[in-house]
């Protein structure tokens, strides 16, 4: 009785073994993202079986009942995976259906972010919510939302795709070819863009210390300055948190959430980020002597959350 | 066997009777705001009385089943009536349990907003989907969503306060204090000041014509030029309706609806409008050559939308 979850990535396909009700892998294997669907559907069976045999070791009576599969794509409620800008060469490819022939169970696909939206929700920072919002600040922005206890998935399988919304109509242009949308700003890239620019200002000199030039500071020196409590990177955690919080105010008049959790890679920068973006949100909300405030908390699953919700999932179709 | 539903504006509260499963009043009745709690009670229960006593004579064994009011307001979940702009005076009233106590039936009281989406999704432009969002175009914006065939609340009631979301961080300050907020550029007061910014320019001397000056031109001459086909109102309608379009882009990244439901006074421009938001969305929306286009429609309902809406779920109740 074990469920398969996996977060297909642009660069790792994640797989964990579960079983029903637990966040606590049995065992975890990892493989590359090849950009080919029928090589793609390979390496998720080559896991599967990866992960089973590793169990039978213990248990020969183990039996596989469903696979989840967490992609960061834009995958559709037929299990379709549509296209992804960080996987090319995979379009419109019927992946569920490929998976379910060759392993014989039955197979569920949803966006990554959707997927550890759901195992936040059921095992992390939104247990006993009814309504929460997930945030994902990582590479870009992925969102997904839990509305009157159910996962909320859109008409299509497309709902949470935030990270697009436009926050500043006319602005710069993101690599997607829209203007000033949320990702642009709010995600690790943002950061890293904003520390450069406050590195080239003067305001910054431990990032290029630490990263050797302005030009090679990224989000993880950024990191690693909050890690080591540098004074002048608190004020670049506050401007970057007003900036995560324009989309997360927009989500709060949108849908009205009882809490936001913050995941992703940036979940690194810990209470300081947490703290200044969960003050940045109170202050931008309007009528806020008339409505409670919306918490920010910190995701609790880590860089597994895709793959285990997506495991998690999976179990609902058995 | 009939429901009372409400429309609670600034200016009028519109009372409508209704049978179950119709959106065909029975009778109408209509009086003045008074911005007082208790007032607002009394003018509830003065025209629930009257539209009873409409009703009874033709058949006097009718009875009322329940009311159900959409405020113009920050309604909570239990009924409390928090704020509104347009109506000061009245904070953190409990509306809901003071109508009961007067009326002894059951009561429940939403956003106008929220209660013009039901109305559209039960019985007009939103027919037959599960997943709709309402976006009424008025003095403001007010949005409502009907998601899995469901209507979307929030945690707290507040769902759907969509007309405040950021699309031009830096902007304009709008009345509300806030900087580019959606309904400063989308609304009927954007379309009048966008025409008036039109006419100053020389791009739009029909409509000087009309109102007499520049200052003068509100949203009512940019309808009355557009019932006329006067020629230069089309670009100005292309312009605003790429406003539009940028909300409800974010609105469909979030929530993935199968259509839009365009309503609010608004709704007068007419296909003119229609169609110009519609292809406006389409251009937005990335990776649109992997997932639907999103229609566009008219809301079918007018302005009782908002009251027969809250009929229909008050019926709910019973």
């Amino acid at each position: 009785m074990v469920a398969i979850g996996f977060d297909v990535g642009g660069t790792n396909v994640r797989g964990v073994a579960l079983e029903r009700g637990s966040a606590t892998p049995l065992a975890t294997l990892r493989s590359k993202t090849e950009a080919n669907g029928d090589v793609l559907v390979e390496t998720i069976v080559e896991v599967t079986n990866g992960l089973m045999a590793q169990l039978r070791v213990v248990d020969d009576t183990v039996t596989l009942d469903a696979v989840g599969l967490g992609i960061a794509a834009l995958m559709d409620a037929n299990g379709i995976f549509r296209y992804a800008p960080n996987i090319p060469g995979v379009y419109d490819y019927p992946l569920v259906d490929r998976v379910i022939e060759r392993l014989g169970v039955p197979v569920i696909a949803d966006n990554d972010a959707t997927t550890a939206t759901w195992a936040e929700a059921k095992f992390g920072a939104g247990v006993g919510y009814e309504h929460m919002a997930f945030v994902a600040l990582g590479t870009g922005i992925g969102t997904g939302f839990v509305l009157g206890g159910k996962l909320h998935r859109g008409a299509h399988g497309y709902a949470g795709e935030s990270g697009h919304i436009t926050i500043e109509r006319g602005g710069p242009e993101h690599i997607t070819g829209a203007r000033g949308p949320w990702e642009y700003f709010a995600s690790g890239n943002g950061l890293g863009m904003l520390a450069r620019d406050w590195a080239a200002n003067g305001r910054l000199d431990s990032a290029i210390e630490l990263a050797g030039s302005v030009d090679a500071i990224l989000g993880e020196h950024v990191n690693e300055l909050v890690d080591a409590r540098v004074p002048e990177v608190e004020p670049l955690i506050a401007e970057f948190s007003e900036s995560v919080a324009v989309g997360m105010a927009d989500l709060v008049y949108v849908l009205d959430p009882e809490i936001i959790v913050l995941g992703g890679g940036l979940v690194g920068l810990g209470e300081m980020l947490r703290s200044k973006v969960e003050a940045a949100l109170a202050v931008r909300i309007l009528g806020r002597n008339y409505r409670p405030e919306v918490p920010v908390m910190l995701a609790k699953l880590g860089p597994r959350a895709g793959a285990i919700g997506a495991g998690a999932l999976a179990f609902d179709l058995t």
